[in-house]
């Protein structure tokens, strides 16, 4: 039976969908609705590629309440680069959370991805990040090492941050563009151990495969959220950080355990219980502990979750439609 | 970075991509390539949603040698017949397999499925039944006993046809519509003992949850598709069968011992070793044994893979091209 599908691009969802508060009140309280226990959010389905240097991921969730569900694929093409191609790419469908048919295809080649990613970050520095933030610290120099700083800006405004890169010189472009745009003095920071003392917050976004952060480099009132481990030979922070933190919370425990730093942490032995995590969503529903003094140290472990994606689909269907962006397709 | 994708809709795809021998040759072609080995397939993704009686499957698979490769999303509703709406419906999508970029949607409503479906029990007729058949008897009523149906008798052209169903009427109506379609004499048959009885090839395409066909009807020379379960608590046939099939072939063991009939024969004991089953690409390939003998009983459990979805999808996008059918959508 023909019904009506919206098809939107890439560029329409860049400009209906921006990283704002909007988008990151969405995140927020998906979280919270995973922490009613009622949301179905299966395990992430993977396909790993090695001889073509790609992976394939597929999340979804359930969320009841919601209009629709979503169903992301990403592909991550390593070998992209070389032919001028962005490593990652993709599309979101909504399906009808009453019929399963599909009320949406947003052709976003990871927009949506980015944008929820990013307001998940600052999600967790809203909830675990101390009251007062001066400087926030980013490690990396992609996509996300830009748009968490501006989202974790919008919760915690800072008077000023600093870049760490691999490349000196992308963490240089890096600090110029943000300084621009976010009209705080943003500086490139060679020295991984004077971004961490200097900082109130610090957010890892890289795809290491080895620790960058030391835990000799914790500080009271710091607090860390590592987003670049998604995978199982991921690790950005060295295992006794996720030990000798006061607040330690995962997006999904079940997830982080495969694929997050909750993995390394566990796998060394540097942590031996992983019901020392909360889950965000409980720590943002107060059925689980966030921060208890601005002395604590906090970190936040996020993989990236399927209710994340189901959220932002189905907030990007609402402002599409009242934008009529978009085109009506009837299949 | 903005390329092309087409779009295609289910009246395209039903005009493009017939239920014909290049789909079952195509179907045949993939499932081969699935014994060499090199194939990546990851376990369905399956979500149940038992509040809203529904479930959701995705299923993908990596073939080398073929340009793209499917993300399937299969959803069903089971409470839309009440809503005027088809139970099942969904989307495939084609990504290229050298970039990941997005290459087609199909918003095909699970249409590309059921081509899919019906070839993989044309193949396994192909394959498995006897040189010879006069008979071919179908249970159930629904669009796999038709399509199943269609495809078998490409394949083993029969003198006539019996459909059973629970429902006498549809039975009825559906010979009806098989007689005027394939010109053969199709009847409905209210007893499935006497349609066994008198049938060289069976197929069962029912969801049902009990036992359907008795061990105690087999007869030499017969061969049986049960391709109704897809899921851990359907079965057609009762376990016996299995455990007394001369020749056994699933088309994925792995995904048999969880949703199809294989799952049913080992959970009672009725089958002791899963690995008395061949895979119907090795069957194909020449490297597992099928059908020995003329008298030889043959079982074939389908519970459909990606990798049927990948191939389908593959042959779809080349059509479309070459009959500019679809749309395309830079995004």
């Amino acid at each position: 039976m023909a019904h009506d599908i919206k098809l939107v691009t890439e560029t329409e969802l860049r400009r209906v969908v921006p990283l704002d508060l909007e988008a990151i009140d969405c995140i927020e309280t998906a979280f919270a609705k995973l922490a009613t226990g009622k949301v179905v959010m299966p395990p992430v389905m993977s396909m790993a590629l090695p001889d073509i240097n790609a992976e394939v991921d597929v999340k979804t969730a359930f969320v009841p309440g919601l209009d629709g569900f979503a169903l992301k694929v990403s592909p991550g093409f390593f070998n992209n680069p070389s032919l001028g191609l962005p490593s990652l790419n993709g599309l979101m469908v909504l399906l009808s959370a009453r019929t399963g048919l599909v009320d949406a295809v947003f052709l976003d080649n990871g927009y949506l991805t980015d944008v929820r990613t990013a307001a998940a970050g600052a999600v967790a520095a809203r909830h675990l990040a101390p009251a007062t933030v001066s400087t926030i610290g980013v490690l990396g120099t992609g996509v996300q090492a830009k748009l968490q700083l501006i989202a974790t800006a919008k919760v915690r405004p800072a008077r000023n941050a600093l870049i760490w890169g691999r490349d000196a010189g992308k963490a240089e472009q890096l600090a110029d563009e943000m300084t621009a745009l976010l009209g705080i003095e943003v500086k490139a920071c060679a020295d991984r151990a004077d971004l961490v003392a200097q900082s109130q917050v610090v957010i890892t976004t890289t795809p290491s495969k080895e620790p960058i952060l030391d835990a000799d480099w914790l500080h009271e009132g710091l607090h860390i959220t590592a987003m670049g481990s998604d995978q199982e030979d991921k690790n950005e922070l060295h295992p006794s950080i996720l030990a000798r933190a006061d607040v330690l919370v995962c997006d999904r425990i079940s997830q982080c355990e495969l694929l997050g730093e909750l993995r390394s942490a566990l796998e060394t032995g540097a942590l031996e219980d992983k019901n020392r995590a909360a889950e965000l969503g409980n720590v943002i529903a107060g059925t689980g502990n966030g921060r208890q003094s601005e002395d604590d140290i906090t970190v936040c472990d996020l993989t990236g979750t399927g209710v994340q994606d189901t959220a932002i689909a189905t907030l990007a269907l609402g402002k599409v439609r009242r934008t009529n962006a978009g085109t009506t397709v009837t299949a």
